[in-house]
Order: structure tokens, then C-alpha cells, then sequence
């Protein structure tokens, strides 16, 4: 690990302004467009930092990861692993991490030609996975999860120098208005916003249930949401998300009786793999936060 | 007071089945409507519980209403009276009880005739107020307010005899996908919930911040979820909805930045007018649950 200059400085004690980004947000040439993402695609990407595609995977696509997460979520043998996160309420299995590694099924899908032509499209050359995970967010008791930036965290916790990364969000579950879908900010990715507070030690061990440190100020966010409102991402089953890095994003709680579940895979450039986290502290897990830097190869390139 | 059958027993120990609605839901003569609801809005009522009249008050109303609230919850020296309720987190001003008696504003709402003329042909006859306030619901902190019939707790622990009274919720800002806003459960007024639990003395302190008495349980909200699904009163500022007494209803909680304000009357028929409590402890307050059964005289006739 190489110790770098600190370009978007976080956790500090002391308020520190929000801060303009200083890396592109398309890596590519969006005038020669070199992937499936059309201009106007691109276009939406820079200006709102996500896309959003309704019904990307085909229903029989989704019923196939849904029983795969099913068996998981109630493999017994599951419930010990160190990369596996359950309900405090209730113990039940809430998110298995590392199913790019752990989970044939999933590894495959994390390396479909249909996703990783996009990415490589958006972040130009090479990549590899920073994280994974399938998550289960339960009915009736579903939490919210508070407005945040994964980048701020990527970066301050885990090491991650620039902003060339972004997530892939699909679906297994219909997101309505009512079960607490993922809201992002549009435009926020344009803006960095530190966040007040030294960084626990082990803090993942409790930031995945409730975000203490990393918390963006009231007034930053008022002056994202008047400038780009929120893009609540409700769509059918098998609906995608790609969202950038540093957009801001956060869930309500869901006392509805639907429950929600979704893919989550994080992809970095491999130009952009990790240093010493820039918070001071060891770096977190290798589940969390890979440090095997390895790019993907596609796996199959299915068509749509 | 006197004592009565219990007709809609619940907070027992034991669990006790859903039962089905013993009481009409319109009470006047569907066929001769008598007042401003169509046949086809009657119909509605009848199957849905509730009613939704998007920007029932005009913009200089509202403006008017939410003016007179942020003046009253800035009011010092309202913070003390027993009748207001404040912010856990923060002290602010939360709910103001009472306001068709003390807030001469809401008081002259409360009998505007273009709500009265609609609850009367609803409920048949003379009606009185038996509870009144408004609400401010911060943004980014907004709690959830979980799933309940209002008439469990009317007829629990307010002697409610029967159902025959409604809530009239008018939102003075907007309500959104994201904001948490009020959600009601079609058709559920058609079927009673009892709910487990002894209710504890005093339960009204902690009952508006959290509940844990009257608290429905998972498989019944399922069934009444698969059968009806879950409205969303969404809508611009002055949007209203009458919903029956025993509707089913809930909330998210709100992380967006937006605020969420309200005026809340319930309509009672003077003809059900309380008895003892059924859950067999002392009545509730007079501001939370009124036991001055004048009915309500016209304040005056806008036409609209």
C-alpha cells in the first residue's frame, strides 16, 4: 500500500466545506460511443450520476437468483460466516457479502456481458469487483438506511483514491412506493460532501445496521435535494441501477408487508485500486473491500 | 357512563380471530344522496374506507393554516401545556391536541361546511369533534407510525361503542412518494383486528411516540394487504382524505429533507357517543378523546 494525498479529505473534527469533484464522471469519449450506452444515456449518467433500467433481467432470470438467495438465506451452515450479516431482531439472514467469490451463481451474473459492457463503457478499461452482496430486507420491520455517499466511505475506510467506480443495483422484488425503495439524489455526485467525526475503530461491525460516522450535515443535503430533487427507483422486478460512486442515496424504513431483495455488486476500475484508507485505520475486510485487483474477464455475453 | 357490550373485544391475553365489521359503513340512504358526495364517491367509501380529494383547499388556505401552525409551534409558551407534544430528539413541537377548541382558526375548519356537509351524510346526523390536532413531521427524521385501526384504540381505550365516526386528514405541504405519507389499506375497514396485550395505565404518553398496545399482527396485515393492496394519499398541499374510523393505516418514516405537516379531525356520531373504556382502565384525557358531545353547529357555508 502506497500512502497518497488525501484528495477529498473526510472525519475530520472540524466542518469542512462540501467540495467540487475532481475526477470525470465518464471515462470514456462520449462523443464515439464504444459500448451499449447510447449518447443520450451517457449524457443522463453525467448529468444525473445513475441510469436506471426498468425490467433489465427477464422474470425467469429472477426467479432463479431469488430461489438461489432463498436456499442461501436458509442454508444453515451460512449463518457462522464472518461475510454473512443477520436481522438483530430477528436473526434472520439479512446480507451475504463476497457472492462474486462464494456463490457460483452470482459470480457469473457479477461478469455477464450485458452488465460488465456498460461499466467498462462508463469506467473505461478494466475492472474488478470492490464488494458484494444479496441482500433481504424484510417486511413490516425494514429500517431505513440515512443518505449517504459510498465513495466518502470507500474512500475514508477502505482506501479508494479517485472516483472511478460505481454500483449495480438489481432488483428481485417489485420497489414501490411503499416498501422503501432506493432513493438517490440527481446531480449529487457532482459535489463531495465530508462528513464530521473520527472513524471508529471496526466501525463496519455496526455501520452496516446504523451509519453513525460518514453521516452528511442537514444543510448539504437541503442544497442537493433543492438543486436535483430525489429519484425514487420503483420499477418491476429484475430493474437495474448503475449509480456513480459519490451519488447520494439512502432508503426509508418499509412497514409494508413487502419485502425487498436485490443484487448489489460494487465495481472499481483497476486503475483506481485501493490505497491505505484514508481515514488512518486498518483497512476493513477483504469481504467488504477487496484487495485482489485482478480484472474481470466476461463470463458469457448473453444477449438483450 | 354506562356499561355495554363489548362488541369489538381485543388487548386480550389470548389471541383472538379477525371478526367481521357488525356496523354500517355509510349510514345514510346510498340511493337519495342528501349531500356534496356522488353516488359513485359513496360507493367508493363503502368498499374502500376512505375517501381522497386532491387539493380540497385552495393555495391561500393552506398558506393560511401552516402559517398559524408555525406560529403556534414557535409559541413559547404552548410548550408546556399538557395538550402538546414535543420531539423526543430535538424538544421541537411535534402535535398541538385540542385545536378545535383552543385555535380559533382550525376551530372555524373544523365546522367549515364543506367538510361537515360530508362527513354528516356519511355518518347520518348530528356529529361531534372527538379529537382534534395538528402535526408537523420533521424531514430526515420522521418516524414511522406502524399499522392501526384508530377505532382499536377509540373503542379500547375511549369507549367508543360502535364504528361510526371518521378522521379527516388535510396535508398542508406536500405528500410524496418519498416523505413517508399517510398509507390505508383498501377494504380494511370491513374486518376488525383484535390485538393482543393487556393495555398498561397511561398508555397515551408513550402510545403517540411509539405503540406497542393495539398492534396488529403480521399475518392479518398480510391477508388484509393481499386483498385490498395499500393506497398512498399522495398529493399537493390542501389534499384531503376522510378515512372510516376502522381503516387500516400506517406510515414510513422520512429521510428526505421534507417536512410533513397536518390537520387531523375526527368526526364522531353524536349518536356513538363514549362509553366506559372497554380495555377496563380510566378514560384517556379530554384532549385526546373529547366526552363534550354538543354536536357541531355549521361555522359556515364556503362554497367550493
Amino acid at each position: 500500500m502506497t500512502l497518497m494525498t488525501d484528495l477529498y479529505p473526510s472525519r475530520g473534527e472540524t466542518p469542512v466545506a462540501l467540495q467540487a469533484r475532481l475526477d470525470p464522471v465518464f471515462y470514456g469519449d462520449p462523443a464515439t460511443p464504444s459500448g451499449p450506452l447510447s449518447r443520450g444515456e451517457i449524457s443522463q449518467y453525467e448529468t444525473n450520476g445513475f441510469l436506471f433500467f426498468e425490467s433489465f433481467l427477464s422474470p425467469d432470470e429472477v426467479a432463479l437468483y431469488a430461489e438461489e438467495l432463498e436456499r442461501l438465506r436458509h442454508d444453515p451452515s451460512i449463518r457462522k460466516r464472518e461475510d454473512v450479516f443477520l436481522e438483530p431482531r430477528d436473526g434472520g439472514v439479512r446480507s451475504i457479502f463476497n457472492v462474486h467469490r462464494n456463490a457460483p451463481l452470482f459470480q457469473q451474473l457479477a461478469q455477464d456481458g450485458r452488465i460488465l459492457d456498460r461499466v467498462r463503457q462508463i469506467l473505461h478499461g478494466p475492472v474488478y469487483i470492490h464488494q458484494s452482496r444479496i441482500n433481504y430486507k424484510p417486511g413490516f420491520t425494514g429500517k431505513e438506511f440515512y443518505w449517504h455517499s459510498d465513495f466518502e466511505t470507500w474512500h475514508a475506510e477502505d482506501g479508494m483514491p479517485r472516483m472511478r467506480a460505481l454500483s449495480c443495483s438489481i432488483a428481485l422484488t417489485e420497489n414501490n412506493e411503499c416498501n422503501g425503495s432506493l432513493m438517490i439524489i440527481p446531480g449529487s455526485h457532482r459535489l463531495f460532501v465530508p462528513c464530521r467525526g473520527q472513524t471508529p475503530e471496526n466501525h463496519y461491525k455496526v455501520s452496516l445496521k446504523k451509519q453513525e460516522y460518514g453521516v452528511p450535515d442537514p444543510d448539504s443535503l437541503n442544497r442537493l435535494v433543492e438543486r436535483g430533487g430525489i429519484f425514487s427507483a420503483k420499477g418491476p422486478p429484475g430493474s437495474m441501477v448503475l449509480f456513480e460512486c459519490n451519488a447520494m442515496h439512502g432508503s426509508n424504513g418499509n412497514i409494508s408487508p413487502w419485502a425487498r431483495s436485490n443484487i448489489f455488486f460494487v465495481y472499481n476500475s483497476a486503475e483506481n485500486s485501493l490505497a491505505a484508507p484514508f481515514c488512518g485505520l486498518d483497512p476493513r475486510p477483504e469481504f467488504i473491500a477487496s484487495r485482489d485487483f485482478t480484472p474481470l474477464a466476461f463470463h458469457a455475453t448473453s444477449s438483450r
